[in-house]
């Protein structure tokens, strides 16, 4: 599939984009992504995971302060518990790797104390870009293992009871959960996740979200017509009822509706934050 | 250049790994990388650009929830603007192309209200997942980018008066700024920033950092046998001083001993969040 193929299957849009753009793996790989959830049991070699370990870290970070780290969760057991804290305990626990991402503000709060200089910068930016930084080597372990075939999914829901979580990985203070994610050699093919067009992502200037509601009804339609999302696989209709006009807006907004993981600035600010 | 051989190069140890993994240029893109802050004038293709932007829009987000969106500065004249908020006037005022990539909680806000949903998660959790899925749009925008020859620098001291970049870009409530990006054609090659051993970054079943000030010293060493930091380079020496043990974590502890974006919790907290 050439590059315009797959932009037009990302966005469900027929489109001129990409027709110049040379055939290029990294590109494709990205475009054609999608989340995997099935395992086959065969092993990752270690040599090869250390490699991506070894990219994800490659990552740029912010003010090259490094401020992720990741918990690979080897034990099988531990593995099984920290799944049960999340509303998808057979996948989670049935991956081949299991590696838990996390913000790391600890190590320069350490540093400057046996630097002997203060840390004057204990507020909301210090939290934020530990949280940044910890996304972005897991986004690039993501594409680094899709790289060479295998799959992943990241799994935020670990964070649903957070403080059994943060137990379980021995957290200290100033280090805590951003997500979840499960790697293995796929054992089925996920789907592609539409996405919202561009018009609707990419601002020139300035902010503008005028067309908001007209883009998104088209959205919503065009995600239904590739997988209509029928009464009984609608979400909480026991409490919002079914309707026919269903879509990504209505199931996003449904989940939302619920308070959940209302316990993490707690938890955050427990672990030593200042949110300010 | 093998990918054993550029691991050895981005930790500065030599190493084992890497020796059974097959060539593949998006690892091999990823683990040579380093920030361009140099561009020559050529400009980047606008079917290049767009293809760019929906392959960084493919990347994971949490809950498929979309919470990121970029702000494109086509109008040099803001870009000089916003490039003198930053301690960088003259690269970022001169690079081909300029983008801020936001945190956006707005959307998923406006849609509850439209699907007449209550939005029940008006707390920590919503604020750190939209700089996150920030964060990961950001770096898949830079890898795609490195994968077909552009330079990319990242750029978070855009951030320092957070009010005035907040104006030029015309935020409304609940979307923020993360961090800028400079793009373009390479007009030299700037160097590797060498990486924290994984001993460092990756713990197996729970969080150790009992070996870290050893770490962190060879680290130090490491990276001064590449590039000394003479005197004359060291950070604030009017407050500090020079030393001969200077290094990274120095640095940075340097770096962190003065308060920095100190109003960026107040802004956020303006944007319409709460952080509890």
């Amino acid at each position: 599939m050439s590059i315009n193929e797959q932009i037009h299957q990302r966005f469900g849009i027929p489109t001129e984009t990409g027709r110049t753009v040379p055939p290029n793996k990294t590109l494709s790989d990205i475009l054609g992504r999608r989340s995997c959830r099935s395992y086959r049991p065969d092993p990752i070699p270690e040599d090869l995971l250390q490699t991506l370990f070894a990219t994800a870290f490659s990552a740029p970070s912010k003010s090259d302060l490094q401020q992720a780290c990741v918990i690979r969760i080897e034990d099988k057991v531990k593995q099984r518990r920290i799944a049960a804290l999340s509303p998808h305990p057979t996948w989670v626990a049935d991956a081949p790797v299991f590696l838990v991402w996390c913000g790391d503000s600890r190590r320069i709060r350490r540093l400057a104390e046996w630097k002997e200089h203060s840390f004057a910068n204990d507020h909301l930016d210090a939290f934020m870009n530990a949280a940044v930084d910890a996304g972005i080597a897991l986004q690039t372990f993501i594409v680094a293992a899709e790289s060479v075939g295998l799959g992943c999914c990241p799994v935020s829901q670990i964070r649903d009871h957070i403080n059994a979580l943060s137990a379980e990985l021995e957290l200290p203070q100033w280090v805590f959960p951003v997500a979840g994610l499960c790697v293995g050699w796929p054992a089925e093919q996920g789907a592609i996740s539409l996405r919202l067009p561009l018009e609707v992502t990419v601002h020139v200037d300035h902010y503008d979200d005028t067309e908001l509601l007209e883009q998104v009804a088209d959205y919503d339609h065009r995600r239904e017509a590739i997988e209509r999302t029928p009464p009984e696989k609608q979400r909480m209709v026991e409490q919002f009822g079914t309707t026919e006009e269903y879509g990504w807006s209505e199931n996003r907004t449904r989940q939302y509706a619920i308070p959940a993981r209302a316990d993490f600035g707690h938890y955050i600010i427990n672990q030593g934050f200042k949110l300010r």
